[in-house]
């Protein structure tokens, strides 16, 4: 699979897609946050049920993804390798939804785990995370991963291709890294067989 | 004021303005909406607090609006009157913000109310009110008003301005109306000298 190809089908989908100000979508992700923060009662929550909403926006992207490239006459190159996987969701549907550029690095020697490295993060434009918070019963704030909705986009939309990942920020520009990455580590592959089960019963 | 120089502004900011996907937008508000619909008690509160999130990023929208407008070197026209300052909104504002037409129409014999319509609304591209739903422990979510953000916004953009409204949803195409049509009621402006008062204290 060429590099160059998806990279150009993803760049002409974002041209193609309906668009919002970034900004408001910044602020409106701002105030979801903000009212998970209000409702649950601990850091490790928030983070987990941002990465849910993530998930179920996932399912949907895939979809999107696949039937806008194909009626823009576009063709999705077969992933023959997490590799190739990978490049698609970093270069297709990382520009086609956000239009930021995302890098695939730090693939382990089995192939199973990488990392997707965002440089730019449009849901943090607005944001500081304060070390203490009064309104979250002054807990300590600095463990939310704030753009964690993310990861579960990159889960949704690799379950939906029969691929169970676990996705977690390891790295995040709001806490003072230099780049956002997020660590991708595949658990199971469901293969065509998995259906067989389901008959047995 | 020339309504075709406010509304060629507002295409032009809008070009300018950083973009995501529409799509993400709408369901990133989708998850907005049913997190407060899982908090608050009734669907009254439920409007009040979209419209109450509306109100923040309103305050911050319109000073993006401005300082944007002067960096890309256009000039806001004054404001004489409020049939002026709704062509702003509409035609300057919604435009920039979402890309989308706002016409402004209905306009009172005193001048002081008006409508906003909206043709297209992106916030609501994947959504259907249901009649009841069993999440809301049963209640009638029929007396939603989806988009409630937009009324908030258009306060918080005006207030910002001196002016205080009172915004209202009073046609909705999720309802089954033919356009959405947002009512806005001047209830106070602010003169300058309404610092006077301060000074007294």
């Amino acid at each position: 699979m060429s590099k160059t190809n998806i990279t150009a089908t993803g760049q002409a989908l974002w041209t193609k897609m309906p668009k919002a100000s970034a900004e408001l979508f910044a602020l409106t992700y701002g105030a979801l946050v903000t009212e998970i923060i209000r409702d649950y009662e601990n850091i490790n929550d928030v983070n987990s049920q941002l990465e849910k909403i993530g998930h179920s926006i996932g399912i949907r992207c895939v979809d999107e993804f696949l039937s806008k490239s194909e009626l823009a006459g576009f063709v999705i190159p077969t992933c023959k390798n997490m590799r190739d996987t990978a490049e698609v969701v970093a270069k297709g549907g990382f520009k086609m939804f956000l239009g930021i550029p995302c890098e695939v690095a730090n693939f382990n020697a089995d192939g199973k785990a990488f990392s997707l490295i965002i440089y730019e993060n449009p849901l943090s434009i607005f944001v500081e995370i304060p070390s203490t918070s009064e309104e979250f019963r002054g807990e300590d704030l600095s463990s939310i991963c704030y753009s964690n909705i993310y990861c579960g986009i990159v889960r949704g939309v690799l379950e939906s291709v029969n691929i169970k990942v676990i996705c977690t920020f390891v790295k995040d520009v709001l806490k003072g890294d230099d780049v956002n990455e997020i660590r991708v580590e595949v658990k199971e592959i469901l293969t065509d067989g998995a259906g067989d089960d389901y008959k047995e019963e």
